[in-house]
């Protein structure tokens, strides 16, 4: 089995570890724009080989594991330069318009839309750790406009890494990853910014900071250059959750500003039950 | 070495706990208005017997670590009970007004006002753990006034129990926590109401939330009955941040919607730091 990654990160590189671990026979070939993460992937031992973008054609199955943007570009040259039985999948954190780009392309078979649900807040090759994907979801759209075999041939690197399937229309996915994973990233780095803003004369007020802050805050360490994309791709249901998150904040500060606290403690309680919701998220 | 501990959840539990496995000769008192605690913490064997309020005249410690409303009307009728040799520390997340309270209290010296950094998001006996304050920050407020054989007994127990020690005044670290802390716990809050708002009649969007939303929205866990106090308390401070937070994210969200994706990235790009701020931080 053949493999090559276009985009040697944190997903890329995670993914190529996992691959060799579970399919012995599995090669890995890596491309990257940073010919320096070429290196160093190969140095980290999670690609055999670099590849020119010309030896597309050799590969059984491609893996598009660059930001959001890039891929929409990418995505149509790739399948222009694959063999007919090969599957290409990405792990975009959003799918509507990448489906959409490629929606009439003559080999949108061969493309299977994934979005596994996995990920650190680091970034490059040397953040690729092996075993990310254990237990993670896998979000795949549109499943069926990929050949059959090809979906198959998917499922099968899926499941010998350890991810379970959800199946979801794009535009879906897009809605609901805005509230669970893209406002996350915005509400922290603002906590970021605004405690950051405010006690830069004074570095050792991050003393005082717990790990409470530091669990809030840990998405602001994430790689701007990876999420300015997300966030231009996904804009409008994007500002639909920030709209609705600011609101909220709004409506806890009056309820402060009035002294109702009886409110503010309801308000608290209400959404406490997070706590059962999130149980089996790791 | 006799330690009497009002309040028996995760801060009064951990240290007990902590206590008990520091000093040899510790006997470690629990009270609590809810006697299920006491009962509790009986069994889990982080107190060796309850006391009754009139018994406090035999405490060498006494530890108040419960809600920080609670503590204000606690402490002078903790200060009253005592001997007067005996150390009271409290564990509160604010510290001017419980120091003001007892500004004027003939036992004032008696009473180091302290505020460990350390903590989970859950709650009660059942909560406390053993080791939650190794290598954590225990914030001293004017310790000037608290009889200087006493600090050293409060210091040599912190020492123990792992903490290191930093010294600040009461309305500076209400000003400077309201930051690293409670500002945290209200935007976790509230992000868990959007999107449990958002999501309430589809439990299954919570397969698609990873780790990053997890991370973002752990302190919307907490015990809204200990954090309603601190918000009332530390109301003025807290607000403040509000407003800054609230507007940083306004002003992230026009930028979003007039498609200044340059400044979107350098925003983040200019918080991105926070890697180096943090590190240290467990």
């Amino acid at each position: 089995m053949r493999v090559h990654v276009i985009g040697l990160g944190l997903i890329g590189g995670s993914l190529s570890f996992d691959i060799k671990d579970a399919f012995a026979e599995a090669k890995v070939y890596g491309y990257d724009l940073n010919k320096a993460n070429e290196e160093r992937a190969l140095a980290l031992g999670f690609i055999d080989d670099a590849f020119a973008w010309d030896e597309l054609h050799l590969a059984d199955i491609v893996i598009l594991s660059i930001p959001v943007d890039a891929q929409q570009s990418a995505l149509p040259k790739v399948l222009d330069g694959i063999n007919d039985d090969a599957l290409v999948f990405d792990a975009g954190s959003t799918k509507a318009k990448l489906c959409e780009v490629v929606a009439q392309h003559p080999k949108r078979r061969n493309f299977l839309a994934t979005h596994p649900i996995a990920g650190t807040e680091f970034s490059g090759p040397d953040a690729a750790v092996r075993g990310l994907f254990q237990n993670k979801t896998n979000i795949i759209c549109e499943v069926e406009k990929t050949a059959f075999k090809l979906q198959e041939k998917g499922l099968e690197i899926f499941r010998k890494i350890g991810m379970r399937i959800r199946y979801m229309d794009p535009k879906s996915h897009d809605k609901h990853i805005a509230y669970v994973s893209h406002l996350s990233h915005i509400s922290s780095f603002m906590l970021g910014k605004t405690v950051i803003d405010k006690e830069q004369n004074e570095r050792d007020i991050f003393d005082m900071a717990g790990s409470g802050f530091e669990s809030t805050v840990r998405l602001a360490k994430s790689s701007p250059a990876m999420w300015t994309p997300i966030f231009k791709e996904n804009k409008e249901n994007i500002l639909e959750t920030l709209e609705e998150y600011i609101q909220n904040l709004e409506r806890f500060k009056e309820l402060m500003e009035a002294d109702n606290f009886d409110e503010v403690f309801q308000t608290m309680e209400n959404t406490n039950h997070i706590k059962t919701i999130l149980k089996g998220i790791q």
